[in-house]
């Protein structure tokens, strides 16, 4: 089975969606694997840590530091920037980060460890709607 | 269903394959899950935006500024060396870009965003052969 | 079918489990695709060159120096810090490098290349026991 979720982001951030997913899945009750895709090339899919919510603000303060806004003297070699200063940087982090994850599902539960959650990153600073496919089978 | 893909190199930098993927799912109609995995341990496979060639020139140059070729004084660490300054870099990105790539497919149309295409990032710099197995089920 | 493997790690590295996973693979017989998900925030899964070793250390050494531990100057602006200085650098580099990974597999072989092997990258100093979560359908 496919499906479509839709996550509306509000800036740079980790977006949480682990409870959809797990809502979708146990529906089926069955056995297989789950495929996620983001179907955008600025923002990421990433499965991290949901204990410390400090660790999602780390994660977007590290990977700011690694890959700087345009505008940013390291950053002038860049050449793709008319969309903005975070336009660039996004597409290089989509390129460090998942497009595509995949999970086995045991009798309609995905195979996430204790502290593992299911995140849309968002690499871009205006807000945007992003869709993320899914497939089970 | 199977297939290997084969994408000629020439030199460091994206090559796109979409049309390839397109052609052969479209074959089949079908409803299901594509995952392509590349062969090799110095490239990787990325969806990216296909609208602006700088966008694939500015991921090549971050990411020969992030890793270096093994010959730059920041980089002297580095023991794996013999088959030349860009052996080393171009495992080290492999790790950092996906080797494996999972895409939902509705009726034969795999579920790209309007500006994602999919792309071999080849990371040495003599020209090589690559090829990328294919599933679809 | 689905299996669940598990690696004991000591220490920072790369632990190779391909024969594990060709073993479970050939009993089968079968074509279909083979994912793997590490259940996990402080490890990933690679798939990387298995002839020569400085392949690994220099792995190992390159993002050690990329993400330096918490109590390094340069990474004094983490917060996630009280499991020690390892521990956020493990989860950064958890979301740099897969979490899940698909091969095609005939007749019960995966499609690796010839210098392919399937290792999980430990980013803990400390010994842990490690769970792979493995399907095949």
């Amino acid at each position: 089975m496919q499906a479509e979720f839709t996550i509306e982001t509000r800036g740079q951030g980790l977006y949480e969606f682990t409870s959809d997913i797990r809502d979708w899945l146990s529906a089926s009750g069955a056995d297989g694997l789950l495929t996620l895709f983001v179907r955008h090339t600025s923002c990421s899919l990433l499965i991290q840590e949901n204990a410390d919510p400090e660790v999602q603000t780390d994660l977007q303060a590290f990977f700011s530091r690694l890959v700087p806004p345009s505008d940013h003297p390291s950053m002038s070699y860049l050449k793709h920037t008319y969309e903005g200063p975070d336009d660039m940087p996004a597409h290089i982090k989509a390129a460090m980060m998942p497009v595509s994850l995949s999970v086995p599902v045991l009798s309609g539960r995905p195979a996430l460890g204790t502290w593992q959650g299911i995140y849309l990153f968002e690499h871009r600073t205006a807000p945007h709607v992003r869709r993320v496919a899914a497939h089970f089978g």
